[in-house]
């Protein structure tokens, strides 16, 4: 698990470093951010990691969101992959699209041709970058939360509620709820997964929730979920109302919050993203 | 003085917001950015203006530094130009370096051709930005200070210096503290204003704070300066001791804080954001 460091650049007296690594799970070069807070000269510290959305890559947390300033306070590592494999022998979408391919993993694994051989983002975040970050960096892998926006928001919350023991922690920025019920879930899982709808329920936060048995959903930590009202893709693709409905079928306590006036970017999200931080720090402590 | 809205974002509960004009000093079309922060409902707010540095826009301090949070706490409406006329029509560095042309206007009004008809960013700054500021948003034009970063350091300290009456605090961010010492202020300015090194003096902040007398050097706002000592343009373009050394002999109160480990990058930048901003609102209140 050796991995090759790009750039480090002080910040807020912590390390903020973009590395490089040949990735098993993907077949390639796969680039990926870490934020080390001051704490970790003392020992290991808890580590979040933070996927992002369509199109994004492993920079766009770090630079747009300003996360560093509440993490080096709250001592938290911050970890960020990119979207999805990249290269030019990772196939991409057919249509030329920027919903599927490269920046638009979904955080899967992929089981069609061509797709299934590099597309494997679930296993690479939950196994693979798990390992090098828990070997390279004075972190606590018993001490883990996830968070995202968007497709990341997704990412998290299906990663999160599928590996409990790793993560316990979870939170999303606007994320998509279900995507058996929207269009970039319908085309990228089609193409990811094959037609068959019945294997895309593992990769549906709604769906997740709704199959927890009320005494597991009980155990689980809250989930906090911030959503702008003037977000334009709220009402085609991202549904928060599932996930709301599903949380309370099962009991798993939700915290979701609406903002009048904030849309979909990196300007809501900078806003919000203190309250995060200070979620996670609460339950990692 | 008319404008263009690109785009608003609800940010801090303030706006974020990108703009256009045709502009009159710089005969091209401009783009500039202004945070107004949620006071401005109640009245005029202090004016606060970034200047970027090569190879920046508009974008670049919004998305990157992360000032609004403590903009919006402080009632301070954030301003951004651009660093530079761009266009089809405007001369570019005849090399096709990025230390020159567009994305580094260095600031000040050129003399020369083929430049002097756009190059033309501080009568831009100081007139014809002001002007639709005042006009086109909540501003109080008796407070505002001015700040940047590098090159707009560079001009955030020349602008502030010889405009007193408008600009009421100055700092920086590494800046370019004497261009008539530096690679990057000789290329420009010797293309900018011609080789008569004495027309350069009026661009060069360490020159200008020379020039002052004791007592008007006594009436002026304290300057604030920080610089990473990791920068690897510190020793070959940025020359702090210049400015220091001149402030010393006219006596202008001047805080250069060095900081060990840090870059010349927008880390470093917004890790001290916080600091600035509270030093120009101390001032302008």
């Amino acid at each position: 698990m050796t991995f090759e460091t790009l750039s480090e650049h002080a910040s807020f007296n912590g390390t903020m470093g973009f590395y490089r690594h040949d990735a098993t799970e993907t077949q390639c070069s796969m680039r990926f951010s870490v934020f080390v807070p001051p704490q970790a000269k003392d020992g290991p510290v808890p580590v979040l990691t933070y996927l992002a959305g369509l199109t994004c890559t492993e920079e766009t947390f770090m630079t747009k969101a300003g996360p560093q300033r509440v993490a080096a306070e709250l001592g938290l590592m911050l970890v960020a992959p990119d979207t999805s494999p990249r290269g030019e022998n990772v196939p991409d979408d057919p249509d030329g699209g920027w919903d599927f391919g490269h920046g638009a993993g979904f955080y899967l694994d992929a089981t069609e041709a061509p797709y299934a051989a590099h597309y494997r983002m679930c296993s690479y975040i939950t196994q693979e970058l798990n390992t090098v970050i828990r070997d390279g960096f004075p972190a606590d892998p018993n001490r883990q939360g996830i968070f995202g926006h968007s497709m990341g928001g997704h990412g998290a919350l299906t990663i999160g509620l599928k590996n409990p023991d790793t993560y316990r922690s979870i939170s999303a920025f606007a994320p998509i709820c279900s995507p058996l019920h929207c269009p970039w879930g319908d085309k990228a899982l089609r193409l990811y997964l094959g037609p068959q709808q019945e294997t895309w329920r593992e990769y549906d936060a709604a769906e997740l929730i709704l199959s927890l048995s009320k005494d597991d959903a009980h155990g689980r930590p809250p989930l906090l979920i911030d959503q702008g009202m003037s977000d334009s893709f709220l009402k085609t693709q991202l549904h928060p109302h599932l996930l709301e409905n599903a949380c309370s079928e099962v009991g798993l306590s939700l915290t979701l919050r609406s903002h009048a006036g904030y849309d979909h970017g990196y300007y809501f999200i900078s806003t919000f993203m203190e309250d995060h931080l200070r979620h996670h720090a609460a339950a990692l402590k």
